[in-house]
């Protein structure tokens, strides 16, 4: 109560009626620094997904399914709690403000799309008010950036920058999508944790010359000399506002990640306005021949680092000393040991039991609980190399399985099987594949409330568009080069979760001309034990056991070894040479 | 040339530079009665999707790849052709037309919807320009309508409206889809071929009242008294326009079918208008549980005759006396028998070799070729009983099928299975089914250039949405009681065409809460030489003989005879009584 306090009184000083309170940044990214965690300063609240509305007298937090649990346990119990799915924040302001109550938002985190369902006058504050009063509010993050070599995006940046640059229906595209500015200029960054991207705003101009805003201080000399070669300027965050009133002709935005206030800034300076979504999500999601090299390179790796961890795990008495947080840690030392490893692509995953039926269960130190010789064990993770990003999921038993686990299991493992098997015709969307991963699951009246499949990107973001297999209908075709993960599952709440993801990537088939298909890249073995054979096909069999040679005999190869450390940065020349 | 001489004076005398004129009527239905064949008369294409544009000094046509080649045979040589899929008659204007090019258009044929997209000044042309050069036009359909009995359709039209008028948010509805006014008010007509539907357009009002619009030389006192006493008013046709300036309050409309002059009308009326979906859409497809049962009979029927038609079939010498042509008219014969037949519901598609093909084989004296003992017959047909409309396609080998021949049908028949045996989730759209069917087809690199299932109506169209399962993306989900046709296939281009085509009902599954089914209701075998053995799994194997077992079984039951020209009209009070 204290902090919503003198919220209330600003609300009231301004004339003010209600407060939008969003958890994303400037930048809509999944990932937010700490500075931007006004959410969770004013609520409690650490989810991914999350919103509140702070009224003259009510209080108002929504989330989504995956996160009710955790709002119930972290906020305090004045909030009202709303399933964002039954309840927008929009239909809150709708049903509990009339049209003359204004509605303050920060037109820094909020785009048109989003400001569009409130049917309310909106006020615009800056700064944001609660930055006023989070009196211990940590410091903007300011690590170095740096530029991503040649040898692993496989395009320099001029060329990606001609390529966008030709595609542009304006005279000039602001860009504020971090990931996309990330892979235009191949520049990367520590500035959120586990994507490795730059804060900064990049204005792209028709002659392919671009401006960078960013907090000056993370550009060392290096990079202030490579940008400026290549036809770059940086220039200080803060101009921004005043320099977009002086640039000339039309200007490119994509509605769904443009902040309003840059939107209002180009509006009031008159300048004409074209709306297109991103020009770089679809060139970023198809890899080039170095960047699948550089996958199968980043898998190789993450396969060793997991092969040893269930070796190391197996070994284990599991009497109590290993635990949920122990053995993510210890995934980590593995991984780390590859030394082209930069950070993980997400916080580690590691459910036991009842544990693994929570979808996107973040052990704690208050959580974690010890594994057992019973059960299953979910262990979702995924590593940021150089070369690339990986996201796997295995399910193990610890125990002896029961009947249930086994059927369900392997009802996973035919859906994972037969979307890694698929064979599609170009022009196919991901959402035309999704029940491909479901029948066998439906046919016992199972089903899993998350997504087949998501984008992954190139020592990026481990969630990228435009692509997905999901129930959504998707009007983007799958092509060759793009990365999706492969991760259909079941949970049953209080009991157990399985999961089984593999990222695959979209490749051409050589004796088919029209079709494509997926190759798996992931390289970690299948729980056996917990496979009720009766159920799969000969077909699904003969694919596990050549899965398994497949893993043994890369990992095993001239070039790589599971017993040993490996230089991976001189081995990738090595691999890349091949 | 003759043809297109008056009309261009016509086009000069107006001022315009174009003229568009669509294969549609008034009614924007899939069958079109004579007198409105105005783009057949003009251009002499008889296909069922075409468009044509006529300009000062260019012809324009348009169709789909169903109908190129026909469009190719029929059409003079003058006229440019496109694949509508590759340019569309908007695209061609605005590449043809400059922006003061003035395009005249019949509103009464075009859609709101459908004229957006032409960005140039468009004249509004009443009457046809059409009708004066066309000396010998047919006169419009005369045949009376009449009530379709509430032991048929299972719920009365006083009982439907009051559920339509719930739902609307106008003070009215106009309607123009004449089988929406068919299921709404139970009546049938017999206005175009296939479907026994009155051309008409009805007013309904909130109060549940209502007028009809119709040509009342179609309506005798049964008729006129019959809707008098259910609060209709039948008003002569020719009334709509003056009576359209006199409503009061607002009108809901669909603007994927009301005719630009409704509208255009009703706007200067000064009338407020509510675009909205047809309301009747969703509620007709959901089949009450007397046309569910009603479904069941007419395909006791249909399975009856189609049963009989394969047996004389295959008792034929076919050397030469049994034809495409005269096997769809014996397969007639057989279907009259059944003395609740009205109408078959297409035109049957009769394709021997090369002519299976074609997807939408329309079989002519002139095309029309001898059934030899060799290579595959597809028959794709349908009734029109009171109780339901049907449509089956099976495909035969009338001599030894290839191995190639073998592996397909074998894969379109895994696909048909797939589908049949479905479960799915509450909320599932047709769309997320369809690549079950494709998958096996997909493996060898073929697949199939049509939907793989469309809504079918109860003594309706036998084409009817809201629900489809095909590529396209659906935003309606799959319902119990809804009808769909699950036919996948396979085409090869001057060889075989494959189809296997069953209709199916959408069911509860009262073992799995919260998913739903399939039940199959037709009754006609498969040809078990064209199945590959050893390419079915033993539960694929099992479902095709369980499914023969069950046409054995409810042909030969005590009610119903394969050997006995059974009073259906009789019979159908003890089946509905069962």
């Amino acid at each position: 109560m204290n902090k919503l306090k003198p919220l209330r009184e600003f609300i009231e000083h301004q004339g003010l009626s209600a407060l939008l309170i969003p958890r994303t940044d400037e930048f809509q990214g999944e990932y937010i620094a700490p500075c931007s965690q006004r959410l969770a300063w004013l609520t409690g609240f650490t989810g991914s997904a999350g919103f509140a509305i702070i009224s003259r007298d009510k209080a108002a937090f929504f989330t989504d399914g995956r996160y009710s649990l955790q709002a119930q346990q972290e906020l305090p119990s004045f909030y009202e709690r709303y399933n964002i799915s039954q309840k927008s924040p929009s239909q809150w302001v709708l049903e509990n403000l009339s049209t003359q109550d204004k509605v303050g938002y920060d037109p820094w985190l909020f785009t048109e799309a989003q400001l569009k369902k409130y049917e309310r006058p909106l006020v615009a504050l800056t700064p944001n008010p609660i930055d006023h009063l989070w009196v211990d509010r940590p410091s903007p993050p300011q690590d170095l950036m740096r530029r991503h070599p040649l040898k692993y995006a496989g395009e320099n940046d001029e060329s990606k920058r001609a390529r966008i640059a030709l595609t542009l229906e304006a005279d000039q595209l602001l860009l504020t999508s971090c990931d996309s500015i990330a892979w235009l200029l191949n520049i990367r960054g520590n500035d959120v944790p586990h994507v490795p991207l730059v804060h900064s705003i990049c204005l792209l101009r028709k002659d392919h010359t671009y401006d960078l805003f960013v907090d000056l201080r993370k550009a060392n000399d290096d990079v202030m000399k490579g940008l400026g070669k290549s036809g770059g300027r940086l220039i200080e965050m803060s101009q921004i506002l005043p320099h977009l009133k002086t640039i000339k002709g039309s200007c490119q935005i994509d509605p769904q990640t443009l902040p309003m206030i840059l939107l209002h800034t180009l509006e009031q300076a008159g300048i004409k306005i074209i709306r297109e979504s991103d020009p770089c999500l679809l060139p970023k999601a198809l890899k080039n021949a170095v960047e699948l090299k550089g996958a199968k390179h980043a898998h190789i790796q993450d396969g060793i680092a997991l092969n040893r961890f269930f070796e190391w795990l197996y070994a284990q008495p599991l009497e109590g000393e290993t635990t949920e947080l122990t053995a993510a840690q210890k995934l980590y030392e593995f991984r780390q040991e590859g030394n082209l490893l930069q950070d993980l692509s997400f916080e580690t995953i590691s459910g036991f039991g009842p544990h693994g039926a929570i979808i996107h269960y973040g052990v704690t130190p208050e959580s974690s609980i010890p594994l057992k010789r019973e059960g299953l064990y979910l262990l979702d993770s995924g590593g940021q190399y150089l070369t690339g990003t990986t996201d796997v999921t295995r399910t193990i038993a610890l125990g002896k399985p029961t009947a249930e686990q086994k059927d369900r299991y392997t009802r996973v493992l035919k859906g994972h099987i037969a979307l890694a098997q698929a064979i599609f015709p170009e022009g196919t969307t991901g959402s035309q594949l999704d029940s491909l991963a479901r029948q066998f699951l439906w046919q016992v009246g199972c089903d899993y409330d998350h997504g087949t499949g998501h984008g992954v990107g190139s020592y990026l973001s481990v969630h990228e568009g435009p692509q997905g297999i999901s129930k959504q209908a998707s009007a983007v075709p799958l092509k060759p080069g793009m990365i999706l993960s492969n991760e259909p599952g079941y949970y049953k709440e209080g009991e157990y979760g399985i999961r089984i993801e593999s990222l695959v990537t979209v490749i051409e088939l050589p004796h088919l001309k029209g079709f494509y298909g997926f190759e798996t890249l992931t390289l970690v073995p299948l729980d056996l034990n917990l496979i009720e054979d009766f159920l799969l096909t000969d077909q699904e069999s003969t694919w596990v056991k050549q899965y398994h040679e497949r893993i043994a005999q890369v990992l095993s190869s001239s070039v790589f070894s599971s017993k040993a450390i490996i230089a991976y940065e001189e081995n990738f020349n090595t691999f890349l040479s091949k």
